[in-house]
């Protein structure tokens, strides 16, 4: 497309592009905007080496114009959003691009790539942090994902308030607090389940957390206990009907004096079995699988779209398609979200060419992201990040009660286009 | 585990580690190992940055001896595994690693991250490429995965037999056929259809694909034909009821003169869906979400496993857990697949402790990948990725007929050990 635009001199007709979902996934009230941190720095070291060059010049994928177009691009457009932590809606404009056509349509793989997924998991974590009650929750599915998506479901989930990850490689890009675990095979290494507790105890102090399920559940926290004593910090239980054995377990243990010791539990997890537990004496969750692959929809289903750009007479026009069932809203927009006099969101408005003007009724939903291809600081790194939790948290207190139902429903708030 | 094990003097001690799936995700009849390739470089080059180190030890995550120890990490093992491209059944160990227990446990989630992801995205596009009986199908869903799962999802359908890739970073790094489409953004930068028609002719000859649904599908076909002539390369359908739509363009380009030209559909297709396109005139297909998200089993369920280690006495000791549904077969496997006399597959038999005598009737699935940390040549790069495709299409020839079906069903050869 930049090829044949810089051979019909429309490369750099000045742009919007958009991103939104054209519906919730999976019957769900809410998304949840994550990602957006992550991108902005992508977008800014957004370049093609001279390995790539020469590639797509030696396999004739663009002609000599269009590399050395490419060989100098950096984006230099604006860009406003949702704040990173923001919740979303059928048609909310969760990213807008400023740019020529060329500099940010050279975006759209990787906006949607980081978006999609990133707002995946954190719409799903966001409900199990809902399903715990004040539990917490610990992201512990690295292994259950691509090795770089890994640690961007790990930033993910903490925006969307999950306490802890076990993948280090977040909490060194991104501030997040990290935890580890001893896995069976620490156990299975040794010589006797009590050598493998030692060990781990000697190593990690008795606050650590033994796991209990690698031969017999009730012998192995009889030893946990005996070999750390009743200061113990946790045990973890990976197998077996969870209600009934957390039960069990937390008998035992307040029988043998430890009543300060924690149970974890971690045996594939997701929304539906941690609201299955909060009868259960269960102190924390570890969740692997269904975060990182967002339950059930792995992909938000954002899009990017064309939504209004200059044309040759240098005046702003909105464009739109027209497919069937898949027809977008052209022009520019400026998103609200209506709040009733409690402060409840009842509507998400989207002022279509021009802002309203503004109200106390009315939170403005759009930030600025990125001037001239500078990112704004205050969203970068580690301290985005935590200001996209603080904003997720802050967000979701507007939802209506009912928005927190775990069964399929209609979105939380309507979408009104004005 | 490694901090803890290197305290208790265990680190050393020589174990086998298995990569297995205890079952086949949604019901399917077989899996696609894919990664392999991926793997074996990501293995030989994985090291301890100074930053890496320098963080844990400022966090506390670990202590001194263990960064010293972490600090000279490289893997010097061996590791044999499935051919890439094999299919697997429940409990086959498509990976051996061969090595000290601390060199060892420390890849277990890049291993399971890796293939999880690849045979995920391999074991759905296989079906795929089944379902569209002998037509063409492209990946197209870099966007609605992780920006750097997006190339790994490329290769892992190109090994299944999906025949190109819209991933230009797939094609340089693995040799994948390429190839390029226009979005709506395209038709939509241009004052007129026909001037973004005329663009892309000039830029792409006459044989590219044109988008015809941006505003209204037969103005634009016919617009189409007489921008390019009867000699135009193919249209593209991204919206509507396949089909029917599919079926009335095939018979406006005919009536038009243009009966060679190809129609392609695109519209969030999966195993199903096309399946359903088999007695419409589709010339290819273009798949995107449902591909890279597995559709329906975004992760293939893989665990790593301590199978056996030597113990203090030298002696080689087989171990498994006996957690609740999850326990594991301990000592180490040496797989075969069972033919029958017509070269069909008739059982997955793992060998456990001693592999069998050879026979005609048994294909042996295990091959040697990393000799002593260094990876099998054979199997790296393009070539690599190359041959995993062809091996995925032998093994899949021994499959009974009835493998193919797309509906729910029992692994279609059953595993025994033996």
């Amino acid at each position: 497309m930049v090829d044949a635009a810089i051979r019909s001199g429309t490369h750099e007709r000045e742009c919007v592009f958009e991103v939104f979902a054209r519906h919730l996934p999976g019957g769900r009230r809410y998304g949840v905007v994550a990602g957006t941190g992550r991108l902005l720095d992508l977008i800014a070291d957004f370049r093609f080496t001279d390995a790539e060059l020469e590639w797509l010049r030696d396999n004739e994928i663009v002609d000599d114009k269009a590399i050395a177009w490419l060989a100098d691009y950096r984006f230099t457009g604006n860009i406003w959003g949702y704040q990173e932590g923001e919740l979303y809606f059928p048609g909310s404009p969760i990213l807008v691009v400023d740019g020529t056509f060329a500099e940010a349509v050279l975006l759209e793989t990787l906006a949607l790539s980081v978006l999609n997924y990133d707002s995946a998991v954190a719409s799903a974590a966001a409900r199990m942090v809902s399903a715990a009650s004040g539990r917490p929750l610990a992201e512990m599915g690295s292994r259950r994902t691509g090795e770089r998506s890994a640690v961007a479901a790990a930033r993910a989930a903490f925006i969307a308030g999950f306490g802890a990850t076990s993948n280090l490689e977040a909490g060194r890009s991104w501030g997040i607090p990290t935890m580890g675990t001893a896995a069976h095979s620490f156990t299975l290494l040794h010589d006797t389940e009590e050598d493998a507790f030692r060990a781990q105890v000697a190593a990690l102090g008795v606050g650590t957390t033994l796991l209990v399920d690698t031969y017999d559940v009730p012998a192995a926290v009889e030893l946990a206990v005996r070999v750390a004593g009743t200061g113990l910090g946790a045990v973890r239980i990976d197998s077996g009907d969870l209600p009934e054995q957390v039960a069990a377990v937390r008998r035992q243990l307040d029988a043998l004096g430890a009543t300060k010791t924690r149970i974890t539990v971690t045996n594939d997890l997701d929304e539906f079995t941690i609201a299955a537990l909060r009868a259960a004496p269960v102190d924390s969750y570890g969740v692997g699988t269904s975060v990182v692959t967002g339950s059930g929809s792995p992909a938000a289903g954002m899009v990017y779209k064309l939504v209004a750009r200059k044309g040759s007479d240098g005046e702003w026009l909105s464009v739109a398609k027209r497919s069937a069932h898949k027809a977008t809203v052209g022009g520019r927009k400026f998103p609200v979200r209506e709040l009733d006099e409690a402060g409840r969101a009842t509507a998400e408005v989207i002022h279509v060419g021009e802002p309203e003007a503004a109200t106390s009724r009315h939170r403005p939903l759009l930030v600025p992201l990125m001037n001239a291809g500078v990112p704004v600081e205050r969203y970068r790194g580690a301290a985005g990040t935590a200001l996209a939790r603080e904003h997720r948290a802050a967000a979701m207190a507007e939802l209506p009660a009912d928005a927190l139902r775990l069964g399929r429903g209609d979105p939380a708030v309507a979408t009104r286009y004005e």
